[in-house]
């Protein structure tokens, strides 16, 4: 746990303290000791024999945190209730609550949103079920679903350990494009369990925003539910990072001067997001796209078992090359990382064309840290905060639902994610452009607005709008 | 459609006008023909050739709507987009939304509700899953689910229609418990695809209310949840019902000065909510209960092809008193009707035991009228909130969750239930009560308190409380 991972230097001690074995000078000593400076302390409760306090303590780095606490269990008269930071703090109870957007005051006021009145408008949807988009909470509703077998970089935690992502993801929705969502997460990993689960939830949801499923399950459930479904089936892990990646590369491209269907890509890390990113790029004109896993480049020239790898042999590599990465990298233009920290040497970045771009997206160290490559790069990216042009899927997420809420969209298509990576990469005007700006900030307001608009209007030339919003009429 | 369904005297039409075709004034004077009042008009859009406005119309009766409605469609020129009302813009793009606890302003609050920082609290819970009722909305959350077989009076309209009764059961815990809840509609009316869905979806929720799910699928339905999952699973229709007519008998049994245990109750109409009422009569220590419906009265001589109705006889009907209603009520001092409007007859009423107590809780139209029973009858109440008494359960689902949400309740037994009645029926005072008043107003703010309080003891006392509230250690 480094200090970033910390997330605050300031951590709550809970103890409850017997008042006749210990004074809480003694504890107070103790925790100074251990490199701790209590800033504040609040008496939660009392009682003859016992006093529960709540003590506020900065730290230095999070080793101290260790020591503290040791130090505290080791006093004779003191037990150590609970630990709290300011994170731990933000999420006492949950992140997100539900509100009513009218209140009830009186016995009208029910009527009309309960009994006896709402069955008028429970009957005017059972006539005309389109209806359910108007008057109720479908119209701007995603459910955010995992089952929690691959959540961040955490691997197969399970459902409940699953929920503060999936929440946060709730709040994200709301704060940057004003859709509600809700996080559910699902005790089950079994493929048909999970497809028939969000289609028995479906109804109440105008979209289905599937999050932290492993590989190779994923992409079964999304394409079963995208058929089987007549909302938007949305794999963030997938199609998220392959807009923003997409729209990275757009605006990088721009610096280099190359067009995007002479280029060749090598992509490291098969799994999800790399065949998401692949066919992105595959539909965005990218001719020459080499794939490398563990076994090497994937080539048509050999079978896997792995039946998404089968398919990304057959549909990339056209000039069917060989070997490991460092073979594959050769006078290759673009480099595109979704593996782990370290795969990318610097020697590999030199066999690359003239003006490289890296993009080295692994979590949380990159396939090349940018202090290493930084003089030999023309464009550099990874996924992290801390260095420039960040591929963060918080950029896709709320506008591209947004848009295909806006117009009630029966799917988000191929020609949907080019747009919003278009949004996106327009957001950065040709002015501000350069190589360590080439991807906006989450927090730039104008980024969900371009989303929406670019989604909306490719999803009425496709065809699955339902609804013309009234701007475009 | 009576006046009270209307809810609300004004409506408002949306229609798209044809400027070259027809001027305003005449489809103003249409209006004014057809028994309309204009009140208002925005333009709504315009352009060369049509012009879009929303005309506020104030009407006498729901009869002139329609005439209003078919004189505008009559007219050349116009078409009739959308016929609104206060109830139907009420619930315009749902009742209910979903709000981040705090904003998200800047880079360190994301990576304190998203990544990196979430990942420790992730870590937290995957290490010790108890405290996903700490650190995600579980602690405060409860899933109100329906597959819309039996939303209110109105039949098995699936889903999509059942929605707003669900949003608005959202509404209601919020408003009156601070219970965040919600509502989620079931694409399948299967059993066992019912119970999957739930048990799978479970793992975010403090607790599961099953709402308007036909008999007898909502029996296996509960029964199975309350077995198999560790929340509490309580279906409204039977429970919450049955307590509030519980808290109602305890106040007309102290009016009519009789004991709980020397009573006879029949009960007519042997569904979810007839069933559910003998029961908690049964464990209230009622000794004597007749059920009727369609085949008269059940009883242990008979065989019931209805595995409820078998069980029903076997464990009520002492007497095995035979024949239809009019036979079963000779003598009872406690009428309970489920049923359907108009089967309880002033005769039969006259064949009960002195100051005899009548519940008549068939909606929309009670099993007899109060005005033709008034004089005859101890105590009267039905499910209308245009007589006095009204069984309303939402006195009940707000603060029997409240209370199982705070003290983390496994499940909600039967104490629990008869704690809540309790608490319900002692909100009405010894000076306030009378035969008008033996049942406090849903609106009246003391009662989920008093509810929650009990609960909670009743679920500390039998070892189903998972946490013991402060104010209780």
């Amino acid at each position: 746990m480094d200090n970033n991972m910390l997330g605050g230097k300031s951590i709550i001690l809970r103890l409850e303290i017997n008042i006749h074995e210990i004074k809480f000078g003694k504890v107070a000593a103790a925790i100074f000791e251990a490199g701790g400076d209590i800033v504040a302390m609040d008496v939660i409760q009392t009682s003859q024999n016992m006093t529960v306090r709540d003590i506020t303590i900065t730290v230095a780095d999070a080793i101290d945190i260790h020591k503290i606490t040791e130090a505290v269990k080791n006093l004779q008269g003191v037990s150590l209730v609970n630990v709290s930071d300011r994170t731990f703090l933000l999420h006492l109870g949950g992140k997100i609550e539900i509100k009513p957007k009218t209140p009830i005051q009186n016995r009208d006021d029910l009527s009309r949103v309960y009994t006896p009145d709402v069955a008028r408008v429970c009957m005017a949807i059972h006539e005309e079920p389109r209806k359910a988009f108007t008057l109720t909470v479908k119209r701007n509703t995603v459910a955010v679903i995992s089952d929690g077998s691959a959540v961040l970089g955490l691997g197969n935690i399970g459902p409940y350990a699953a929920m503060p992502v999936m929440e946060g993801k709730s709040m994200l929705f709301k704060q940057f494009a004003d859709v509600d969502s809700y996080p559910i997460c699902l005790d089950t990993q079994d493929t048909e369990q999970i497809i028939a689960t969000i289609k028995a939830i479906a109804p109440g949801f105008g979209g289905i925003n599937l999050e932290d499923i492993s590989s190779p399950r994923c992409f079964e459930i999304e394409q079963r539910l995208r058929e089987e479904l007549d909302i938007p089936v949305f794999h963030d892990d997938q199609h998220g990072t392959a807009v923003v990646l997409y729209a990275a590369l757009i605006n990088a491209l721009k610096i280099v001067g190359k067009s995007i269907d002479e280029i060749k890509v090598v992509v490291c890390g098969i799994g999800a997001a790399g065949v998401a990113c692949s066919k992105i790029l595959l539909s965005a004109g990218v001719k020459e796209i080499v794939g490398v896993d563990r076994d090497g480049a994937l080539t048509a020239d050999k079978k896997y078992d792995n039946a998404i790898w089968q398919w990304y042999a057959e549909h990339t590599n056209p000039y069917r090359i060989q070997g490991s990465l460092q073979e594959a990298i050769q006078g290759a233009d673009v480099f595109i990382g979704l593996s782990a920290g370290g795969l990318l040497h610097r020697e590999d970045v030199m066999e690359m064309a003239e003006n490289p771009v890296v993009f080295a997206m692994a979590n949380p160290t990159p396939e090349i840290r940018p202090e290493e490559a930084e003089d030999i790069v023309a464009v550099m990216a990874t996924g992290r905060s801390d260095y420039p042009n960040q591929i963060n899927n918080v950029l896709c997420f709320p506008g591209i639902f947004r848009g295909a809420l806006d117009c009630r969209a029966t799917t988000i298509n191929e020609e949907m994610k080019l747009a919003a990576a278009e949004a996106i990469a327009s957001s950065i005007t040709d002015e501000e452009r350069n190589r360590f700006y080439i991807i906006p900030s989450v927090f730039n307001q104008q980024v969900v607005k371009a989303i929406r608009d670019l989604v909306i209007k490719a999803a009425m030339k496709t065809g699955v709008a339902r609804r013309i919003p009234r701007e475009y009429r």
